[in-house]
C-alpha cells in the first residue's frame, strides 16, 4: 500500500518525536531463549539502517538475574556504532556501571520504581530507599560525563496495589531528576493506564517541576491501550516515546503475552500524522519479520501482521 | 484488578458513548464456520445482560452471499427482545426488508461504498448508481416506519485504490442522510486510518451537511489503530462508536487475522476516561471467553487476553 497511510495532520501535536527502542534490551531480556550475540549485533544494526536514532542495547545487570543479556560486552564490543545514533544501557548499580564504562558506553538508564511493593520486589529497598541506591551510579556517572535516563516503573498501574496516584509518580519522579537524570520514562508496566491518566500522570510531574522536554512515555500494549494514550501524550508536548521493533518483550509481572508498544504500529500512526521521527516502517517489518523467525513465534505487531502477509 | 483502569476524565469528550455492537452480525458473518442459531441467540442474550443497548442482530442478505447467516429469521424468532435494547439487522435491498419487516424489525442498516471499486466489487454497481440500489428499501423502510442506518464502507482507505478522499467519503454520506439515512457509520473497513484521518473525515461530513450526532465511527484494528482513532473521534464530538465483543469478525478483503475494535478494548479506554456506556467488561470478557470456546480460537482482544488469564 505505497500511499498508506495517507497523511493528515492534527492539531496540538509535535512537528518530531524521537523514538527511544527497546527491542534490544527490553524485549530481548523477556524472551525465554537467549539469543546469541552475534543475532543481537544484527538486530541493533538493522534498527540502525532502518533509522531509528535511539537503540537501548542491552542491559549491565548481573548475568545471575538476566542471563538473556549476559553478553552485554560482547554485544557492545562487537556492534558498529553508526554516527548519530546513541546506545544506551540499563545500568542498575555501580558495578554495572563499571562495565559499562569500560565498554565506552555513554548513555545509561537506571531503573525506579513508583510503587513500594514494586520497589521491594524489584529492586529489594523500600521506596524511599531506592535513590540511595542510585544515587552514587548517577553521581559517578554524571562526573564521568555521561547522560542519565531514569525509568520510572508501574507509574500507572501495579499488579499488588492497584492503581498508582500520579502526585506520587511525580514525587519519584521529581527527585531523580533533581539527581541529575536527564530524562524519565514513565512506565506504564502492566498497560491498564487510559489517554486521561496518561495526562494525568504528565500533568503532574511537569507541576512537580519537571520540564516536559525531559518527559518520555513507555506504554505497554497489554490493555490495547499504549496508542491511545500515547497520542494523549503527545498532545501534552511530550516527544519521546518508548517503543519495540515488533512488540518484542513486555513486562513478566503483566498477566499477558502482549507488552511493549510495537515500533511499528507507532511509526504507522506518526507517519499518519504527519509527525517525523527518522524511521521507515518498510525496514523495520522487514527486522521484524527476520528476528521472528530467529525466535521462533510471531510478532504481535498489528502492522507487522498486516504488512508481512501483503503481496 | 477491581480498581483498574484508574478512572481520569479527559477534557473534550461526550459525557456518553453508545456502543454499537456488531459482533453478532459483522463479526460472525465473517467466521468459517456457521455457528448453530442457540449459540447465536445466546450471544446476543448475554451481550444485553452485560448491559450493551445496541445489538445488530443479524442480515438479511441472500443466503447465497452470507450462508453463515441464513438464519436470520429463525434468529430473531428464537431471540428474547429485552426492553430497552434496540436490536437492527443488515438489509442489502427490497427483499431482505420484507424478510426483516416480516422477523418484526424496527430498525435496518444498507452497506454503502465511499469508493468505485469496492461498488463494483461488493454491490457490483458504479459509485453513483449504488444510491438507486438503496433508495427504494430506503424509502419503504421509512414509510413502515422503520429507523435507517448507512454504512459507508472504505471510508478512509480502499486495498485497490489506496487513500480515499474524505470529500468523496463527505458527498456519498451526504447523498445517504438526504435519503432519509438516521445514522451514518463511517467504517475504516481495512484500518489504514490515522487519528488526524479520521478528524479529516469526520470535518469533511459534518462541513458537507451531515450533524455531527449522526455520524458513527467504525474503526478496524488491522493496524493497531483503531482505539487511537476512536479517541480523535470522540474530542470531534461522536457518540457512536461500532465495537465487536471479542474483537470477532474483520474485512475478508484487509490481509490480517485482526479486524473489528474489539468492544472490550474500548469499554476500558472509556471506563478510563469516565465516559457512560453502560456496558459491564467482566461480563463481555465472560461472554468472549464463552464465545471463543465455541469457535474454537481465542479472542484477539487484548483485554480479554489479558483478564482470561487472569487469577
Amino acid at each position: 500500500m505505497p500511499d498508506l497511510p495517507m497523511t493528515l495532520p492534527s492539531e496540538g501535536l509535535p512537528a518530531h518525536v524521537t523514538i527511544y527502542e527497546v527491542g534490544a534490551r527490553d524485549g530481548l531480556q523477556n524472551e525465554k531463549a537467549v539469543v546469541p550475540v552475534e543475532v543481537k549485533a544484527e538486530f541493533l544494526n538493522r534498527l540502525a539502517d532502518a533509522g531509528l536514532t535511539t537503540l537501548e542495547a542491552t542491559s549491565f545487570v548481573h548475568p545471575k538475574w538476566v542471563p538473556q543479556l549476559a553478553d552485554a560486552a560482547d554485544l557492545l564490543a562487537m556492534l558498529e556504532r553508526r554516527p548519530g545514533v546513541d546506545y544506551p544501557v540499563l545500568v542498575p548499580n555501580e558495578r554495572g556501571l563499571d562495565r559499562a564504562v569500560e565498554a565506552g558506553v555513554d548513555h545509561i538508564a537506571v531503573f525506579a520504581s513508583a510503587t513500594e511493593t514494586f520497589a521491594e520486589k524489584n529492586l529489594n529497598r523500600a521506596l524511599d530507599s531506592q535513590f540511595a541506591m542510585f544515587e552514587p551510579t548517577v553521581k559517578r556517572a554524571l562526573a564521568e560525563g555521561l547522560r542519565v535516563r531514569a525509568y520510572v516503573s508501574m507509574a500507572f498501574g501495579d499488579p499488588w496495589e492497584g492503581a498508582v496516584d500520579p502526585a506520587q509518580v511525580a514525587a519519584v519522579g521529581r527527585r531523580l531528576v533533581e539527581m541529575g537524570c536527564r530524562q524519565l520514562s514513565l512506565g506504564d508496566t502492566i498497560g491498564t493506564g487510559t489517554p486521561g491518566h496518561a495526562e494525568a500522570v504528565i500533568d503532574a510531574c511537569v507541576a512537580g517541576g519537571v520540564p516536559i522536554d525531559q518527559i518520555a512515555v513507555h506504554f505497554h500494549d497489554t490493555y490495547g491501550q499504549a496508542l491511545a494514550n500515547t497520542l494523549a501524550a503527545l498532545r501534552r508536548g511530550v516527544t519521546t516515546v518508548d517503543a519495540s521493533t515488533g512488540g518484542l518483550g513486555g513486562c513478566p509481572y503483566a498477566k499477558s503475552a502482549t507488552g511493549n508498544l510495537a515500533t511499528e504500529d507507532l511509526v504507522w500512526m506518526l507517519d499518519g500524522l504527519g509527525v517525523s521521527h527518522g524511521a521507515r516502517l518498510a525496514d523495520l517489518v522487514e527486522t521484524s519479520v527476520w528476528m521472528a523467525d530467529k525466535l521462533g513465534r510471531p510478532s504481535p505487531s498489528r502492522v507487522v501482521k498486516a504488512l508481512a502477509g501483503a503481496d
